[in-house]
């Protein structure tokens, strides 16, 4: 079977992931080690998943802040009292100037002490913490930082491990152990549900073993995804930091008793790696495939422009069809639709919004004959609510029948829904609002022909 | 008279300013030399400026991406050859691992070559133009970057003048010069619009004199806002920066004549300069002012909890106030309520929140009598839209006049439009909505007393 990808998952799984990035635009290496250029496909997918875990965190009731990007040396050689055989790989600055000199440009300026650019922000936001709580009415401090980090890599890989990636990393501070691991358990709850609800990633959560705790913490918990090689990803951690951290940092604070305490904290944190989760939880050989509710596009029309004659009628259609589908809503949101005017071959066009993942690629064709006789009718198939676009355009001949995995809580239970009936020729990609848990439903996204047909769930 | 703050701005400007960010909890200095803290209050401002820049940037047609913040020495040589005696401030990486060696923490593992970070991506950003664009078909290639950036600064400021800061940077490569002149100026529109319509900020835009030139640009545009102490502030620029950089970095197209031909390319970008520029602009001797459109919160109440008998029924009202305010719109968004609940005394909390410039604050009381003879009514008068609260509060006694200031464009030239009328009793802080460009209007927000009251424009 022909496939839109030179490399199939069958053939190498891992030669195949960096062909979907490549093929989807998603992403690239840079010139610098380790890091990566996000390009605007993909950066348009960490920004949806953004926007959802934002919303979150805030309902949640944390406040977003930013520290600065470099930590004192003095700030790490605190915790380094407490590891043995401290040695981190992370990216240290030493001068702060730059100047010509015999033809090359050469540091200049060396710094007293150095700084290093940060792998994490625990300290920093601690010492912070520590100068901010005073009294049981400072707390709970509720803190998050959207932002850069740097751990330098030497076997890179885009989005799953590179030198410099973006996350957020919560950080709080809490008068009580109970309340301390309250909050450690819902922002394991809030990953699983952005992880779940919204990317349709199934996920396994749990806590660590001790030995892969995060170093000081009393527990880490962890949400872990199942690949399609079968391979588990961690996908987010939340951890319970016991008063470790506040002891280190010297977090204390007098209670309503009178009495000065340490407090509690806890750390949580998600990153870049979840569009990398999202590839190899979704992605088949024809490309990515992306859940609606984290896609930048929901909907592509690729005008077909045969002649002349036809091309102001053919325009004017896709325009009105646009029009109307972007006044539509998916999953409380408004309908994210684009005209693709760009001055290629449709069949480029229209390879490239597939190997891109975009929910729904509809052609806008001629009518065979004058007038609306045929119609492209897109439904959310979920709901069963249809839009009907009398704008003249010929149905979708091409069915495809690529829709998303089914919620798998064990390794490898994965169960296909997209198994096209030949006499409705649908056109699906993509399914849409499952319900959270085992046993959700994959509802798909269709567009179908001459007629509008009842709505399936898989 | 007495201020809230402690240093009016006849006493001190420069010293009033770090007063207001400090008792408006805007932001610190951080241990690192140069860089800030941006504690939440202040991150939420800059978040409703982002979104609102953002939804701009998108709306003409440009993309967001990302780029490595670390930048090879090699691509800045090549700057740097075109610069007489070239010497930069910024942070230089030099080495990539931290090991503990004899009791201290020190750089390991040096670099083949330094990286600094990135003080702005117009070179690296050029050399991904380059491997990008090969046709006019790849044109324009409009892209935008959100992120950080740092410029070694030997006497920094809080949001003036830091070693880190945060910003967008725009960079767009155009097939035609009259395309990328188009450009730089459709750019320098969108930040006067956002300076002026969103934040309340006058400015003065126009070309900068050769010498203030960014480097390397053919034309550089400014947007620059007056200030209260009569000092101008350059509030965001465009650059027009013809073939030069394209010439650097080598972003070449085939023209649809066949041609090879050399890109035109234009650069802009606002930083988080602009909340100080908000600062300065707006704030007064009792702190900050927020104009609606960015401020985190547009209604606080504070609930007067007197006796335990009236506890309940002020929770309970203020909590149906807070509902009802919820369910309106400012401006096309939501309204954003708080209810204050901490364990504070009244007028502490009060004058917490007039500091931090929120647009609204109002007191929930028992009503003296039972029974709802007291309302509370907050109207936008700008519209004459009004939403009675009926839930027993008493109406506010105490009037505050601060109101902000016309639409200026000679510096120095300020309106203030809050003269209270005593017969009304009005609670009225910062305007909303005045038409862009001169002669606007300034509306008011107000809480109005036991009837409503027809609203005025200022």
């Amino acid at each position: 079977m022909k496939t839109a990808l030179r490399i199939t998952r069958a053939q190498n799984f891992a030669d195949w992931y960096q062909e979907v990035i490549k093929e989807a635009d998603l992403a690239e290496h840079s010139g610098v080690r380790g890091c990566m250029v996000i390009k605007p496909w993909g950066w348009a997918i960490w920004e949806h998943i953004q926007a959802r875990l934002d919303a979150m965190i805030k309902a949640t009731g944390h406040r977003n802040c930013y520290f600065p990007i470099f930590i004192p040396i003095e700030l790490l050689a605190k915790e380094a009292s407490h590891v043995e055989g401290f040695a981190k790989e992370m990216a240290v600055v030493t001068h702060h100037r730059l100047v010509q000199r015999g033809g090359a440009l050469v540091p200049d300026a060396p710094l007293e002490s150095p700084l290093v650019v940060r792998p994490t922000s625990e300290t920093i936001i601690g010492e912070a913490m520590a100068r901010w709580v005073r009294s049981y009415r400072d707390l709970p401090l509720k803190l998050n930082q959207w932002g850069n980090v740097v751990r330098w890599e030497q076997r890179p890989r885009l989005f799953l491990r590179t030198s410099e990636f973006l996350w957020q990393e919560g950080h709080t501070a809490h008068a009580s152990e109970v309340e301390a691991m309250e909050e450690t358990l819902t922002m394991l709850g809030v990953y699983r549900r952005l992880v779940e609800d919204d990317m349709r990633i199934p996920v396994i959560s749990g806590e660590k073993t001790p030995g892969e705790r995060f170093p000081g913490a009393v527990a880490t918990h962890a949400i872990e995804a199942m690949m399609q090689d079968g391979k588990a990803l961690q996908a987010g951690t939340s951890h319970f930091l016991g008063t470790n951290f506040a002891a280190a940092a010297g977090i204390r604070f007098q209670d309503r008793d009178g009495t000065e305490k340490l407090a509690y904290t806890t750390s949580w944190g998600v990153s870049t790696r979840l569009v990398g989760a999202l590839i190899m939880t979704h992605a088949d050989d024809d490309g990515l495939r992306l859940p609606p509710r984290v896609a930048p596009t929901h909907v592509v029309i690729v005008p077909i422009l045969r002649d002349e004659a036809s091309r102001h009628l053919v325009l004017d259609a896709a325009d009105k069809l646009s029009a109307q589908l972007r006044s539509g809503t998916a999953g409380g949101e408004a309908l994210r639709v684009e005209l693709d005017l760009r001055d290629d071959a449709p069949a480029t066009k229209r390879w490239g919004w597939i190997k891109k993942g975009v929910p729904i690629c509809g052609r806008a064709r001629p009518a065979r004959h004058p007038g609306p006789h045929h119609r492209l009718h897109p439904a959310r198939c979920d709901r069963g609510e249809a839009q009907s676009a009398a704008c003249g355009f010929r149905r979708e001949r091409r069915p495809r029948g690529r829709s998303l995995r089914r919620d798998a809580v064990a390794p490898g239970d994965r169960v296909s829904c997209g198994a096209d009936s030949r006499r409705h020729r649908r056109l699906r990609r993509v399914g849409e609002a499952f319900s959270p848990g085992r046993g959700g439903r994959v509802c798909h996204w269709q567009v179908v022909g001459r007629s509008q047909h009842r709505c399936e769930a898989g």
